[in-house]
């Protein structure tokens, strides 16, 4: 019976399946379109393919504009719509590159003027910094931390925070103006109708939603059956209404399913991070215990870990994209695009999590919960928490950042974008030659266009596409406060990337199915999200990671005469010694035996105090304007989005002009014909009739072009007849 | 010449002046749709006027839903979209009523628990508090000031945060709501396509404009004669474009008399505020020299000073309205919707300043710049800042809330909308009776309707409506938390508004021109932004005005217990009263003269510290609270608002199924139609051009489907047709 069930769900819904089932039930091996010939064909022949190949698909025309109109023609207007956004994301990146090179420029520039760098720099204010491990390690200096105090001024600068703001209203005027060029190349490709073409392919399910409700029906009519010998006909009629659909007690396993894996694969997200930095601890302390690796545990400890982060965010990304889609099939999602969009929005969620938590860890939770001198934070009993560097979490957080950041792009890109299709090009090529027969002398004539295209790897959606450059998007906006550089390093991953794809879809891949869709759909929402979000995760990263809030309050509160001098000792906390506890001493200090007080990075009450190691005035003072800051920073460049929004019109004054023009040329055209029929329909018939006849036509008339609101296929149309 | 061009811009703009230039010369008095007959006339004989006041426009039909397609039939869709909008806001005010009225409750049953309230009227806890003036105040009891810590428990306790992320919730489930509402409506009275009606009506300019073009150009072509001379002529033919438009030069005094202006009135409302403090002060310290009148002197000055608040606020919302009309004159928008718009924003603007500042002042600034005992600050030397009432500024702003929410309801609704047409009707009357003639004859006679309706009074515009119900929408959000009883006297009042409106419609004024209109308009815009502000003034209301968080942290970091014994004497600093200024001390004390430390509510180091009376650590933690509060409330209540907007669909279900079911019949209508054109076109002529020639045709077929978006009305004719 099952058997049965599931042809007539597919000759049901034969439309949507069709090629499709054939191709499943292995009768045919593919089908595609085909290529406009060869790209690479010597001689003057040119198709669009060798068009697109030479103007558009080779790294040598990497500074010209794409041509977003024959790549429409050729793949079709989804594919069209994807570079049109990258290339418009591009070249957004530029005002930005420039300016976050400025800002680093202005911290290179400033460096020597810098104050707090200097003062930790100076050898004669040396301040004797408390171990930082136990046993193994000793007193230091702090002028030891010179290098990251100076390295660290060229993120750690004001200008970070202008340009911060500057970002979060470059993350607005990107997505206004890309909502700009939407309309205009929905405009010019005619897309402004295909509404309801989408709403009919909707109506659509899918087969396999077809199935799964047949089965419901199935054992329902299995349960009825039984029920009938004792009941009513009537009743199970009336029920028909929830049967033909999967209601929510039918979807409720494979939604539970889904919670229970995403909370799975987040939790195994963080525990994944958590590991990491057990391993950042233990190797730390096992490093400090041999004499000559002590010197560079910090670098070695460092780079391993984001390399460890880096791989196992490669490896995890493959990974969550598979089960992303898994976890969409059980859901059973009743159309292809429910489908498409709950895959996004699954994949992003994990994708997201996958490649920010470590950098989250490291802008906002690492070196908070170390505890202080005597009561350390330990883990494992033995591991004290770890700390951020001297020169702050702003730089470790700036290092986390590039690594994963150009990691991710340089990796992805040469391996899983060049390499991988290499290989599978090259594998597809042995099997081939293995499998002899009637092809083989079909080869040594001139080849046809289908057999050709059938050696290039099959398309598989643009989605991988799109959340790269999403992922990539985040970086850019999300924490720029900390690495203003970003936008560079986006672009020149952008400007290969935009020939890199081109190059794929030209030569690499089969011809796709042209889609026309009027938008890039749901990557619009996931992309004002993560702008609305970098508005906040930026204000916490300049308040509480960044060092600028405690130097302003130090400098307008506490200073004595307006500057930032004697701004480090400030900032360190004193810790009596002989409070240590015992065993975490240090063993074989270098130090003289008169270290009486040791000091450490935090706003706490000093040992000679009522209450010794409490948090101080001033830890709450400089936390009041963190938070102060935060809140008004969120307020204002809110404010100022919505001010951009609202200054940036969503339609292009040209098009909407144009299609005001178009509207009233159609009106005019339709009260024409309307005129004619009327006088076409009063001739036979001039009787008394007439007047109200008349009248009630000449309503129809009027309310006509009042109801006709599509301009570009409808206007065209109109022109064609004029000229006609 | 000016006479010669005033008079080709009006003939030029003949349809847009017509009868309101005649009107405006005289030649006519007034012109205006007739009413349907008499509302209150006796018989049967039923017309739509008297169906409206019969079902409608009584109070005693309050509890029945609007007829808003009667409405919409008589009035026009701008007032039935207005009713319709009332009517939804009034009904969202019913669960907020409700809720509100549990939480006041709450506060009400909660107050025999409330141990700081409590603590400050035990006699025996006695707490000796400084004086409040200077000289001839005396130090006093907290206890004295018992019954305003018990009332201010009423609206400050944990349900009121629990009721301000409701109300922040309740404001974007309504807005999502509304528009639903407006879709149903939209699609119902078949306003989906006057869009580009609009859009037409917004390219006639409107006379002001024309005449100042021209003027302009008058001015321009002067010169160029006196250029002509000299120069080439086709010059000035390129300047045509910017000629026949103002340009922003052109408008530049408009502006600039606009900015001015505005800045000039939310100056003088500002100050205003300013004078009604200093008449509080003043007065209060006048009066506490009395010894008669020092036992009620608060009493008397916050209710005198917000009576001149409310006086001064009704008087300047009429002067705000006439100069925002006239300052929206000045800028000569181009058409008459801009001209609106303008008029609104203005308009808004200046009523909000004045209906605001005063609650702002107390909300967030009362209080905040007194001083200290021993340092106070002075104004006009001599009269110190006032202070807030032991109870806290949440009581005082709840009161100022009340009297000037219900003040300006009762007054206006009273006065403006009741007092002031009867008057005018009264005056006309008397006027008519003066100038005897004809027109008494005919008075004898039965009337005809338009000498009826003569003397009504003309229909102005809904913006009064309009603007009177988004202030009180402001009073509902904004400072809900303070004052929780606000939605009820916003609904009370709502309830009577209605009718109230509906009676002055039906039976009051003339009946009004029908506009069409697709939705609110501007309105929208500025409720949602009142809505989105209401957050952030809420989480300010709760965080700095309430005494909510002080009470958290004192529980949770200062409690010995985690109770909130104690709370009182925490809050209360002490000040050694040896330490007050020569002349400042209290004369003829009722106190012992062994006062030696007297107490005053702030967070600040007590006399015996090594800084005595600065900020004290606790003040500095209480402040991080506070601020960390503002940062989550603010984040959590938008993303719950994000959450249920996205949750809520712009279009009901219902309505895009319904939209769905006509597009397909109307595809499948042209569809046929189609058909039919190319089978009457391949009769006459089947020869081989056929092929080409239908595939073109048949291109056109199945393009005009899609570029039909237009549901409610070519449906309508699309079942016209087939049902003819």
């Amino acid at each position: 019976v099952h058997e049965i069930l599931k042809r007539t769900a597919c000759s049901r819904a034969n439309n949507t399946m069709g090629i499709n089932f054939l191709i499943a039930n292995n009768i045919y091996e593919a089908a595609y379109p085909l290529h406009d010939g060869e790209y690479d064909s010597p001689g003057d022949d040119m198709n669009d393919r060798k068009l697109l190949y030479q103007e558009w698909a080779r790294y040598g025309v990497f500074y010209k504009f794409q041509p977003i109109d024959l790549i429409r023609k050729y793949f079709g207007e989804k594919i069209g719509l994807y570079f049109a956004w990258l290339g418009l994301y591009t070249s957004f990146l530029i005002p930005s590159s420039i300016i976050g090179v400025i800002v680093f420029l202005y911290g290179c520039a400033t460096i020597e003027e810098d104050i707090p760098s200097k003062e930790m720099c100076d050898q004669q204010n040396a301040f004797t910094m408390c171990p930082l491990c136990d046993k193994s390690c000793d007193y230091w200096n702090l002028s030891s931390a010179c290098g990251t105090a100076r390295a660290s001024h060229l993120f750690d600068n004001p200008a970070t925070v202008f340009f911060s703001i500057f970002m979060a209203l470059w993350a607005t005027m990107f997505l206004e103006n890309w909502k700009r060029l939407q309309m205009r190349l929905g405009y010019f490709w005619d897309l402004t109708g295909i509404e309801e073409e989408e709403e009919r392919a909707q109506e659509h399910s899918r087969p396999e939603y077809e199935t799964k409700v047949r089965e419901k029906l199935l054992k329902k009519s299995d349960q009825t059956v039984v029920q009938k010998l004792g009941t009513n006909v009537s009743e199970s009629g009336e029920e028909d209404d929830d049967e033909d659909k999967l209601t929510w007690k039918d979807r409720f396993p494979g939604y539970l399913i889904n919670i229970v894996s995403i909370l799975f694969m987040i939790a195994l997200t963080f525990s994944i991070v958590f590991a990491v930095i057990v391993y950042r601890i233990t190797t730390a302390a096992a490093l400090s215990l041999n004499k000559d690796t002590r010197s560079n545990v910090r670098v070695t400890v460092t780079a391993t870990a984001v390399i460890i982060n880096l791989v196992v965010i490669l490896i995890l990304d493959e990974i969550y994209g598979a089960v992303a889609k898994w976890l969409t099939k059980i859901e059973v999602p009743k159309t292809e695009q429910t489908f498409e969009e709950r895959l996004i929005l699954k994949a992003f969620l994990l994708k997201f999590v996958n490649a920010y938590s470590p950098i989250f860890y490291v802008a906002f939770f690492k070196g908070r919960f170390v505890g202080r001198p005597g009561s350390y934070v330990y883990v494992f009993n033995g591991y004290r928490m770890e700390e951020c560097a001297p020169g702050g979490c702003l730089m470790e957080l700036c290092i986390q950042l590039s690594i994963i950041m150009l990691g991710k792009q340089l990796i992805q890109n040469n391996i899983f974008e060049i390499g991988v299709p290499k290989l599978k090009k090259l594998f597809r090529k042995l099997k081939d030659e293995t499998e002899p027969g009637e092809t083989d002398s079909a080869h040594s004539r001139h080849p046809e266009q289908w057999d050709l295209d059938y050696s290039l790897e099959p398309y598989t959606g643009l989605t991988p596409e799109y959340m790269e450059m999403i992922i990539q998007f985040g970086f850019v906006t999300l924490f720029v406060a900390s690495f203003p550089l970003a936008p560079v390093f986006a672009l020149l991953n952008n400007v290969i990337e935009v020939r890199l794809d081109a190059k794929k879809f030209v030569t690499e891949l089969r011809r796709p199915d042209a889609v026309r869709t009027k938008d890039i759909g749901i990557w619009f929402d996931i992309l004002s999200g993560i702008g609305k979000f970098s508005v906040i995760s930026n204000a916490f990263v300049i308040a509480i990671t960044s060092d600028f809030i405690p130097r302003l309050v130090y400098q307008y509160s506490y200073s004595h005469n307006g500057t930032l001098h004697g701004f480090v000792n400030h900032t360190l906390s004193f810790f009596n010694v002989s409070q240590l506890k015992e065993g975490t001493q240090p063993e074989n200090s270098q130090f003289d035996q008169d270290v009486q007080f040791c000091r450490f990075k935090d706003y706490r009450e000093p040992p000679w105090a009522p209450n010794p190691y409490e948090y101080s005035k001033q830890y709450w003072s400089v936390l009041s304007a963190r938070l102060a800051f935060v809140i008004i920073f969120q307020n204002l460049v809110m404010f100022l989005s919505v001010l951009v929004d609202w200054m940036i019109p969503d339609i292009p004054t040209d098009i909407s002009d144009q299609i005001k023009k178009e509207k009233s040329l159609l009106v005019d055209f339709f009260l024409k014909e309307e005129h004619e029929k009327l006088k076409m329909m009063d001739e036979p018939s001039p009787s008394s009739q007439g007047g109200g006849h008349q009248s009630r036509r000449s309503r129809a008339a009027s309310s006509a072009p009042s109801s006709q609101r599509q301009p570009g296929s409808i206007a065209s149309s109109g022109s064609q007849h004029t000229n006609v």
